[in-house]
């Protein structure tokens, strides 16, 4: 078991406490990350149906996973076997069956099938079939959107999960260190992120890491403009910038980093926007205190890019912690104007500026505790252009 | 661009064609590997929004992509840039605001409002809260499930197609025989990850790896009984088993390989099942021909299973080909009874046999291509328990 009990009964009490508030007696978490959360489960298995189901006064949740999953979910959840729900093999891509039909009969052996049921509408896997399947499966219910109250409830860290941050922080830096090592003129963009991944699970001796829940981002030379793009076999070019977005992964907690490399002579233009895109990073985490709020944070961070005249639309952070993928984002807290969320001691979130500028851009970023009086940084790693002429 | 314009050109016919036969007008493809499959794009992107649309007589699709995402789409697509449909950045995770809102906008000033609209229900991250908002923001058009339409298109590959799986075979070969020649008594698990995951980056000098569609499957000891557990940071155990799940990657296209190997002396009992496993794999081989049925492969395995008396309830094999996070399975042919799929030439599946009993378990694959007269394995190499004593 990861955490000990009575930081799982917290957590499910919490979750509960939320429903009450929002009218939901049931609710079904189809989230990969809110199942991790409430149960310990941990595999790569949510490529098809598997959900934790809450009742409002239940004492554990209850897990539903396959029946080639049962064996994990005895190994790492807490639950009590009895509370291990195990659907049968023959509904795995064999539409129109589905894990639904045995999870409605679940609801209805249990006598939930006239309760105001949860669930997660914009959910990753809580599938728009899924969705129907209830409908159609529980006409009795009413079933409402949850608005992500796990991950609400995810959002203030208990200091356990802070440890495994500062794991994967450790993890981070590790793997970022050896990329802007590897990463030279020549070399094939999939060789480098051979050695970076090699870093990330190595992670420390004290510490061993996992996959991450995005795969390690590489965006290089005209790629720069794209945040999004991944390695391919070109080599690395003299004279091109290459954006690195990885993130250690310790017991399924991310710590996330953003750095940019220069290779070649220094460029005065991108080593310029750099530093402004740090000036404005560091006014964001400057603002970011217990008691101010996500917007604060916001505006303190565009008014240094407003001061050079440089305009980005996109949000600029998003909260962190238990990460599958496709995302290591929360989903809850957003870094930008407008998002009045309080931020609380031991909220954590990834503070990230992307800087494209048609064929080319910059990209740095922190992961950062809001701690009693201020905000701490989780990794220690400078955020100047790594410029290797 | 990875394939020619004529092979895109046909894979949208052929996608057209189907969409005919259906009643479909417009299609709205959120499936990643469909979207690769229909436009080339390439991106860790599909954590949230992102679809391919097709209507019916349109001579090229269209890629709905986040303004962040604009430069990956103009990269890596082969679409006319007028094609590539860029949302603002307001719309992340942003609720209730949703980029299916400019979505059905653009259905709208496009006069498609009042089609037969084909969408993916059960997709990964085709969400409850997307097809919501279909619903509601076109009443006049008819919704219907399209079936997995693209993902039958895919099915049979093209020559370019297997060319790039072979590739992936060849990769994948050399990551199993990393993770045997790594995994030892007191390795721990996370470290030997390390080394796979180097291996399937760096490929061969001739092809490049990329991350995997799904992470390396490590499980061991007790975890055999659990076949989507991934690696921690304990130690290999002198006398236990372990299973190696993986997939060399190139271009997206994948060629998964399963292999068990025991540390210390041999052990009878799982010697036998790994024998009688690979007897029932080889089996089901031999019955893969053109024209023969997914039926006749799974028949021919559970023969060898019935006769050892060895009970198996899931499937034991399904499609292959492109791949994304969460999964490297097709979601069309699956080798089970009852699954009436003919066998074409370049039909290209993942033979996998998990035997799990209770606290242990042994598991061997392969992947296999129709060809016009039988079937033939991407990798070689050996599918017999590997004992390091």
């Amino acid at each position: 078991m990861l955490f000990n009990k009575e930081e799982y009964k917290n957590r499910l009490k919490r979750v509960q406490k939320s429903m009450q508030d929002k009218g939901i007696e049931l609710l079904i978490s189809q989230d990969t990350n809110n199942m991790n959360y409430l149960t310990g489960y941990d595999a790569w298995s949510f490529y098809y149906t598997q959900c934790v189901i809450v009742h409002v006064s239940a004492e554990e949740p209850l897990c539903f996973v396959r029946a080639q999953d049962a064996g994990g979910a005895y190994i790492k959840t807490y639950l009590k076997k009895e509370n291990i729900i195990v659907y049968e093999e023959k509904y795995i891509h064999t539409w129109p069956m589905h894990p639904y039909d045995p999870l409605i009969e679940l609801i209805k052996k249990n006598k939930w099938d006239k309760l105001n049921v949860g669930v997660e509408m914009d959910s990753h896997y809580f599938t728009a079939y899924c969705y129907e399947k209830l409908k159609q499966g529980l006409p009795n219910a009413k079933i409402k959107d949850s608005e992500r109250l796990v991950n609400w409830t995810r959002i203030v860290k208990s200091n356990a999960e802070i440890e495994f941050m500062k794991a994967a922080a450790l993890i981070s830096q590790k793997a970022m260190q050896t990329a802007i090592d590897v990463i030279n003129p020549g070399v094939r963009q999939c060789d480098a992120v051979g050695e970076i991944q090699k870093a990330l699970f190595y992670g420390t001796s004290e510490f061993g890491g996992e996959y991450s829940s995005i795969a390690t981002l590489l965006p290089t030379g005209k790629g720069t403009s794209a945040s999004h793009l991944t390695a391919t076999q070109d080599k690395f070019v003299e004279g091109e910038a290459t954006i690195i977005e990885l993130s250690g992964t310790y017991q399924r907690y991310h710590c996330p980093m953003a750095r940019t490399v220069l290779l070649g002579k220094p460029d005065q233009k991108k080593i310029d926007t750099m530093n402004k895109t740090n000036e404005a990073l560091k006014a964001g985490i400057d603002a970011a205190k217990p008691g101010k709020t996500a917007n604060d944070v916001a505006q303190s961070f565009w008014k240094i890019l407003d001061k050079y005249g440089i305009e980005k639309t996109s949000r600029t952070g998003y909260s962190i912690g238990i990460g599958y993928p496709p995302d290591w984002g929360e989903h809850t807290l957003n870094i930008s104007k407008g998002d009045m969320t309080i931020l609380q001691p031991n909220v954590t979130f990834h503070m990230i500026a992307v800087m494209q500028f048609g064929d080319w851009g910059v990209e740095a970023s922190e992961a950062i505790r809001i701690t009693d009086k201020g905000a701490e940084l989780f990794c220690d790693f400078s955020k100047e252009l790594h410029i290797k002429s």
